[in-house]
């Protein structure tokens, strides 16, 4: 049994990491930390735990965590990389669901999250959780910097045609949905229901967090320089992540070889789906499961194939964009079957 | 007092004349028809309705819509074009809300529609009935095919950037999210508040029916071949629509002078609101009333002011996206003035 | 013209004050004030008015809310008792949204909103803002305590009932559902989205303010010793209630009479709508109006007709609940048409 | 392993019988019948079960149902019972999740659902599958009527005060509200998003099917005559369930003894979780899991404990109310361990 802890487990990446671990055959949960809830049982801040979690809440310092062998931390940006020396000087392997060990350059932290990086030293040895793209790195790491949820949607979206060299890497667009779980628990009053439902719009349009993260880890995969034009939106939905994704093809090339690169790309990934060509991947087919899936299209312009080509991706922000992610990542890093703890039908309707 | 008749009350834009033209003060509502719904009172089906439209539904045959000065049909596609001619030649003023009178090119309209164009003689004197762009013809218009939805907002949103000439029109990028009334109230499983709430979907990327509308349009402003790819999705909401353009800048220009472009191109309008430089608009801050909202970006690239401008756009579907332009145009051909009956302040919360 | 202030215009019903007076013919507004955002243009906090409010929000001590001839109070609770003193001697006409000046007994109001009466003197001669109950002591009030949202419907709708003598009043049980808006805009983790929406719960259950005031005024049209179970609930809607009513019948009646009774006490109501026995009213059908509409049922028990009726009423909580009865109040005041500024046509879809 | 056949899996509870199953350790998916889609794989109309479900629909006399252990009926009311007789000939056992077995009385059958009963005599040895209050009768059973969602919860949380004599049976009143999903996969106006959303209402107030089936199951426990006023309503959400029960206690209790009560009904039972006195249960709790968790409250009346009890129940109406309820008898049935299955932490959020 693996021993697991949790830094901050109040928010909505925390609680759903307890939602999976609570299933998952080979951790222990020992410790959840809360300082402000210290001594409350989790099952009493959330009831669908009643009689499925048994742990209360404890202040960080009596946690214990370096006993653990494995620590996430679901606190905000910043926290991870203030104890991160101390849990890795124990031997504890430590998955960050935040940012601080997301972003090499350590400029562009300090510009997008305000703070200065705090161990760069650390930072050098960090992996980045993406399983699909960095399987190899993830095994043999003890630090992970879990990807951000629209992240992880692009670049899987985008890659197999990265890899393949036939799009313009200079004017990528991502026109990305998100639920508003996303936003994380909140006392805000832009998040309340009677502001966010039955209402869309986007936010951030002028400039965003997770563009420099995602050109970081695109640019891996090309030769081109990596442009990107981000624009995301808040959907009236709780869970759910929907990314259309435009590329500008610089080659010739039809559409059953088009398929054949993501199907190629996937085809030993557990989690992702590549639909088949034309199809419109809906948010609840993913809804409390580790997929991902995608679909791609090529549209007709003035009546002739186009060369602008479309992939649709979806997921769950909660599970594949980042809860369920990291528990991905700590299977790969324990040595345990990557889908263990994972396998969930999604929740349809 | 213009007398008003509906064809075809009984959907969401025939309920939503009901709601505008009950309030409108030069307006007299003579018959609305129903055939299914022959004799039953308006607002025996639409409780929302009781005590202000004592009307009841009529057969086609016994509505008398010759009489009127207006005919409104909210009918489906290949309805209007039927009786268009002999309205016309009682006299009656057409306005249809459908498509039969939107395209000039009837081999489109074939195409997308399914059906043969009946009447093109009319179809030659129709005009497109977006004010904005269009307001000459339509006070000396006979018949109105009122816009599309989703060309309102990208045909609004492109205007000033093709008059000017500074995009690359070839390769338009139309990302649009429609709330669930636009696709009309009809018994699908796939429109079911179990299908669509909680999540998020793309549909018809690979082609739809706005698309030949669109460019036929847009072609109206620029030299260049217009080239659009349009991807529409649909959202949790009741009403209200959200456009997120993407143009190519062709030509060195910077924020305030494109800001100008749009602030002086819809300086007189009175249901277009050019918001701030960088803004976000709602859906929200439309719901229920004509007004369409829109705001310019233009998101960094690699630290540097990109060569993409991203404009978002929104409206209340079945208003500016339907109804209330419908009236709005009925306003101008009857020489009332344009905003009579059309002042609603939105709906928020 | 009649010069209006509204103290407190950042909430829900500041903003639907603001809505609806905007529109109201009678009605110049002269002062917002709100101590937090002074100098803030009103529009820019809620685009819905952006061209339709050019008021900024201005600090209390600046808004010289001597010179009006009403001020609305949209304040929390125990604001308006505090200014009102000064606002009376000035000749103001002050309408609280809040409850200060709902319940007579300063006990009951000292025990549910946990803070001391600071004016009873104002009190007593404060008057119920209910104008179908109590419309003539509204028309020559100076001060009105304006109902609260569940109050309403529960008090219409029991009210026939009790007036007629038939049903056990020391039972009665109201099981009521109100949206989330209901609860103000307020930065509250409960009232976030993600927490309320495709989830149903109820809360108070054991004690809620809104009981004594009830009972209170329920108690004005019977000699029996009222007694009331007050359930109240969150649904995820952002307007609208619906309270589903039950009293032992306790005198033989058939349906047509105790139809007869409701139509017969809301004949001249402009805002009450007696919908046809065994009807179910939506809360839609009331969006964004100031309409209440109401049915009656006698279920059958075992086979024969029950001795139990079920009242459904609704209302939109924001309008006939709250801003929409505040200004029907200000008609009454003021000498106005009662319906002034308030004929909308519900929103539906 | 047992062998599951599927009869008409295309709608929700067919759809939630198969996320279950497919994760059911003890199950074999065997057939799924849809005469409508025979041939279609299931994961082409649930993507959701895409890679997890690898059958495809079928004609029922493809089927070969017979060679199944276990058929269950996921069909409209009145197909279960055409095809009892030939399966139990087989041995294969039953669960019907429709009304065809529930009501012992053929004439309220027939009164409520408008047929005949084709099969009285395989009707009297079937078996009410309601585990907590029928477990030894279903361990025995060949044939079960899965109880419909409404009287699950209105039983439950009845039960203890009728066995234990301190309410008055004749006067029960169950004020229900449930998710849109109970109605099923219909393509019906009244179920779209546009007419559900953002609304409320009471729905078959009159009179509705459940209230039969109730009484009947209640009056076993009691003997008072009972007497159900049961009120359901629609609300806005996919899945969720909640019941406000309220009772008249006709015998002195403190509310200790009173929640003693039902801790000690349900303190085996580990599907049903008796939340502390006064609490609030939110249907989220038991969110895609088979649990059903309750509270009690004793309301005030003026001031002192009134004799009232509330009880509010919540579940998710497709698993406790449906089908996971359908694959608890199963497991008795079959003497597999009572939770084989069905151990899904709830989503939350």
């Amino acid at each position: 049994m693996i021993k697991v802890g949790i830094v901050g487990g109040t928010g909505y990446t925390g609680v759903e990491l307890l939602r999976l671990l609570t299933a998952h055959s080979h951790v222990q949960l020992t410790a959840i930390t809360s300082r402000k809830e210290d001594g409350l049982p989790v099952a009493d801040m959330y009831p669908s735990l009643r009689g499925r979690v048994s742990l209360a809440f404890s202040a960080p310092e009596k946690a214990r965590l370096t006993e653990c062998d494995v620590v996430f931390f679901a606190t905000p940006h910043g926290v991870a990389m203030t104890q991160a020396p101390e849990l890795l000087a124990a031997g504890v392997k430590l998955i960050d669901l935040a940012a601080d060990f997301r972003l090499k350059d350590t400029r562009q932290f300090e510009q997008w999250y305000g703070m200065p990086h705090s161990c760069p030293e650390v930072l050098v040895e960090a992996v980045y959780g993406l399983p699909e793209l960095n399987r190899e790195a993830i095994k043999k790491a003890r630090v992970i910097g879990n990807p951000g949820c629209y992240p992880t949607t692009i670049q899987l979206g985008f890659y197999p045609l990265l890899k393949a060299d036939i799009i313009d890497a200079s004017h990528l667009i991502a026109d990305c949905k998100s639920g508003v779980s996303g936003a994380g628990r909140k006392a805000e009053v832009n998040l309340l229901f009677t502001e966010t439902s039955d209402n869309f719009k986007a936010y951030g349009v002028s400039g965003h967090r997770h563009t420099p993260e995602t050109v970081e880890q695109l640019q891996r995969f090309t030769q081109q320089k990596i442009g990107l034009t981000f624009t995301p939106h808040l959907v009236p939905i709780i869970r759910g992540m929907h990314s259309t994704l435009y590329g500008r093809l610089t080659k010739e090339i039809d559409n059953q070889t088009l398929q054949a690169l993501f199907e190629n790309a996937y085809q030993n990934e557990p989690f992702v789906d590549v639909m088949p060509f034309g199809t419109h991947p809906e948010t609840r087919s993913t809804r409390a499961s580790n997929m991902l899936r995608l679909a791609l299209h090529r549209p007709d312009v003035n009546g002739v194939p186009g060369d602008t080509v479309v992939v649709l991706v979806v997921q769950d922000n909660l599970v594949k964009g980042s809860s369920g992610q990291a528990i991905q990542c700590m299977n790969i890093m324990c040595g345990l079957e990557e889908t263990a703890g994972l396998i969930h039908v999604p929740v349809l309707p």
